[in-house]
């Protein structure tokens, strides 16, 4: 079984060192009563949870699968899932960051962001459940009615019924403008919905008594294309009562019509979803479903890029762990374990290159993630309205780089750090070939890569005039102009400030390109956005950098290492990925004609 | 299911109009006989095998895979297996490479290998059982006894039996001087063989007589390590009587202990092989196993880059007939199927740009291992002993760039080829995610692709002082030469002019470190092998264009769009894939302090 040992030390580095977070967190009015001793124990307490009850429920997850009874419709998650969902449930977890009125511990997401983390590297596919659960209670409370709301999320923040996003239908998933789900108005206010959905994650399961769904569909009439789509309520059981006491009520006309066997998260149920004239009801106003289901997919694209980091960490952790104790061969530079018969792996190169590169990719991820949240966190409760909209206009730009950078990285890192193992990698009983195919589904689901680059590109930079881009920016920038003149600092310094000038001149390039043809901007998106990423997590490393610079000047001799091995860490990065960036800058800028001449046919 | 279509078009181009391998294979006295229309004939009639037995085999040999019975030791191969390998064997397909003396029709190499991408593309897993059985049948041709070849190369000639390579135990794989099988000779001339091997693909299985495994084991007082490793015969039942009339016999004392549960070539039986004093003979010399065995190693090495090749194909197959055919949101650039509620995703930039990387890496690679074949087809039957220690020096210098590059290539295409299918790529039934699975070992077994790195920058190019290297540079310096001054070539030669430079400088440069510290080697190996892979797809990539130009002018407006489309992906290539050795030579000259100064205890 795969071993994990929740990250705290690096954590508490990234929360306090890096981005001061208890401070900042403090300023804002909703968080006042936030201090640094509470982060740290909710932290090692989530910890907890996840090494001691969702990681031994991993494997199995994966091995049983979920199981569908056509006869019912219902499905049966693998041994343990449910037990581990008491144990979360009881302990309060589920309401970390909800507001108190629904019973919620109104934490930061910050804390919420660091639990996921955890939760993906011991159990993805369990994780998922409770994920979108919040994703609906999130949604709800931005959109629902009061009567919605207080019926709602009392029950979504207990953990007593769970929440899912229903809009992919056989024949549309990116372009959710050709669904086709129906809506009809009833006499009572409550709307009767039919129609098929897919690949609906959580969506029918045994862990909870009631399941909240979130559906997309049209109403009679409404307006083709993305601006007739309006969002209903459609649970599984129709409440009875009203408000925090109501009770489970009676079986809705929604059930689950079969479950997919997949390459990964195997132990999440990916349901077909058949409504045969459910009942529902409107959330927010109609046909501004697809803004108001925007809240849940945004705050799902953040959690999905930390299932990148998750997955990373644990396969760096087991892939670190064979490499020292696995002895194979002898170090080319000479004998390093004259006592035994070979050396540990650790002492080749190439293996060493596969270990940093998960872990220059996985804390680099884990400043910009947790910078991330303390933004949502700021974009909701920051102190003035310049500080949320700064917030809100951070979100926006990184949502995307978030999700695509980090799952693209999860999944190299995932299958260099199986690599570590040989062919033991490829053994089922190692786990790490598990890690390869869950990690998998981050690069697909909640928009594509691909679409996430699109909207990096079009939407987010070139949109408003690379305005939001120019305040990330200010940032880098002013940060170079306080350390640029300490020389221990040019080796980070120096590439980050370099790529920072191109990634300037390459959006005005594209900009130009795609002002003439759009296609321009798809053929050099996906380019686009690994270069971002690349200078997102140049910055972050620098800023890594140069605090643990100041504590070895401060410390000296005396030093913790864990300083020294950041730096190195470092080091790693700006020589041995940055670089990657020279590859897509050119890519990037080798024009759309060379995608778009072959004719359709003679593919 | 997954579609398949022997790409024969591509195929006969490289074939006849890349490599006039008719002519150079006729100008071989073993060969004098072939000529196109026997290569055609041969390569069609491969090709409807692999279409009609072999891929409706593919996805239920996943689904099902291998059954072990630890009560008898026996393995039960999937559905339709054992059906297609009698099909197989009686049309005489497992000789077809092989010498007439033993039953085989002797055809070029080259042939083997194209059969071999086509088997791949339609079922790895099945295609490894014959596949291992060439590869005893090549190792005890070479180094067998005339009573061994008379008694086992007919019946594995004819498929009556199979063979295996039994290398790996427990506690080695990449390093064998650790293995402790013991070998102990008997007054009869044979020997008594015990241990325990690990990851023995076709160890057991229910579709031959006999398996013929091909055993490393020490003799009492061998030296140490490597040099104290002897190649042992040890057949599942040793065979009565002699020649090819011999029969099955009586069961030896080897048996299969269990099998792998592995990430994907499900239906090739990855066995645990117990010896429990099986009798087994000497091939070759005592203590020069491992030189035989190598034989083995160094054929299953191209069958191995082959198989990333052949998923390749078939990956992009079904991905450019999912997005011909999948309907989702507008091109960028404005509406291209106005009779339909969206276009196909094909007019969409990215999705063009996968299915361009997965074309230009197959069509590339398609054209390096046939050119390799070839080679190792002038390797034993060229006309002169300089030719034939030009295919040899090829050869050895090729082996790892064809293992490991089109191994990488392979997997790569693989995973961007289930991205152009979205979430529908996740699900088992599409059968893209078992491209991903199978191809993942290719970049693992018969070395992984960190040991093939090794073995190219230390041993095949800095060990002869890059002599063998400047031999292929000679090839590209003479095509240069001959069409540099084309204007319309320029597009493609000025990249590989400008590679190949790179290459001799980074060559050199390496060959200094190296000198000084091996770990130099090793940190730059990885990263080197992907610059000399681009080096050589780039010579043929500008091959390929100048065939395809000459056609365009010969013909005018009436020439085949083939041409023209090879020009469009050879255009693709050099502008949107080559450009990543930027980022490789920079990371292969940042030296290996950036891996080595983390100490141990940091990982």
């Amino acid at each position: 079984m795969p071993i994990y040992t929740p990250p705290l030390r690096d954590q508490q580095f990234v929360i306090h060192e890096l981005l001061g977070a208890a401070d900042t967190l403090k300023a804002m009015p909703r968080y006042k009563d936030i201090d640094a001793d509470t982060i740290n124990h909710v932290v090692e307490e989530a910890g907890k949870f996840c090494a001691e009850v969702l990681l031994p429920t991993n494997q199995v997850g994966d091995e049983e699968g979920c199981t569908y009874d056509p006869a019912t419709h219902e499905v049966k998650t693998p041994t343990g899932f449910k037990e581990a969902f008491d144990a979360f449930r009881e302990a309060g977890w589920q309401g970390l960051a909800a507001e108190e009125e629904y019973g919620g511990q109104a934490l930061p997401h910050l804390l919420q962001i660091i639990f996921y983390e955890m939760q993906y590297s011991t159990n993805q596919a369990w994780a998922m459940y409770p994920g979108l659960t919040i994703g609906a209670y999130e949604c709800l409370l931005v959109h629902g009615s009061k009567e919605q709301k207080d019926l709602y999320l009392p029950k979504l923040t207990s953990g007593q019924w769970t929440g899912t996003m229903c809009l992919t239908e056989p024949h549309c998933g990116t372009d959710l403008g050709m669904l086709r789900t129906k809506a009809e108005p009833q006499a009572d206010g409550s709307y009767r919905i039919t129609g098929n959905k897919i690949f609906i994650s959580s969506g029918e399961h045994d862990m909870a008594e009631n399941i909240v769904h979130l559906v997309l569909a049209r109403l009679p009439d409404a307006p083709q294309g993305t601006k007739g789509i309006s969002l209903f309520i459609v649970p599984k059981f129709v409440p009875e009562g009203s408000g925090a006491s109501a009770t489970q009520g009676t079986r809705n006309d929604i059930h689950c019509g079969g479950i997919e066997h997949k390459m990964g998260i195997n132990g999440n149920s990916t349901c077909q979803m058949v409504l045969d004239g459910a009942t529902g009801w409107l959330v927010g106003e109609p046909n501004k479903g697809l803004n108001a289901m925007f809240v849940m997919m945004n705050g799902a694209r953040l959690g999905v890029g930390v299932q990148g980091l998750g997955i990373g960490e644990v396969a760096y952790q087991n892939a670190a762990a064979y490499a020292k104790d696995r002895i194979q061969g002898r170090s080319l530079s000479g004998v390093k374990a004259a006592d035994q018969q070979a050396d540990p792996i650790i002492f080749h190169a190439d293996v060493r290159k596969m270990l940093l590169t998960a872990r220059a990719y996985n804390e680099g991820g884990r400043a910009f993630a947790y910078w991330v949240a303390l933004m949502a966190d700021q974009q909701i409760a920051g102190a003035t309205e310049e500080d949320r909209k700064f917030g809100a206009d951070m979100m926006a730009l990184m949502t995307p780089v978030v999700k695509a950078f980090m799952t693209d990285n999860g999944f190299r890192t995932a299958s260099d750090c199986l690599q570590v193992f040989g062919g033991h990698g490829y053994i089922r009983a190692a786990g790490m070939e598990q890690f390869v195919r869950d990690s998998r589904i981050n690069m697909i689901y909640e928009g594509t890569n691909t679409i996430q680059s699109l909207d990096l590109l079009g939407r987010k930079v070139l949109m408003d005039n690379g305005a939001r881009l120019k305040q990330f920016g200010a940032m880098i920038t002013s940060f170079i102009e306080e350390y640029g003149t300490r020389p221990e600092m040019n080796e980070f310094i120096s590439p980050l400030a370099d790529l920072g000038d191109k990634v300037t001149k390459l959006t005005t390039e594209l900009g130009m390109k795609a002002f003439g043809n759009q296609d321009e901007a798809g053929a050099a998106a996906v380019d686009y956005l690994r270069v971002v990423g690349h200078l997102i997590y140049g910055y972050f490393w620098a800023k890594m950098a140069r605090v643990a610079l100041d504590r070895v000047k401060a410390d000296g001799s005396k030093v913790d290492p864990f300083y020294v091995n950041k730096l190195a860490v470092a080091r790693f990065y700006f020589q041995r990925l940055m670089p990657e960036t020279a590859f897509h800058i050119r890519s990037a800028r080798s024009g759309a004609k060379n995608l778009m001449e072959l004719p359709v046919e003679a593919f």
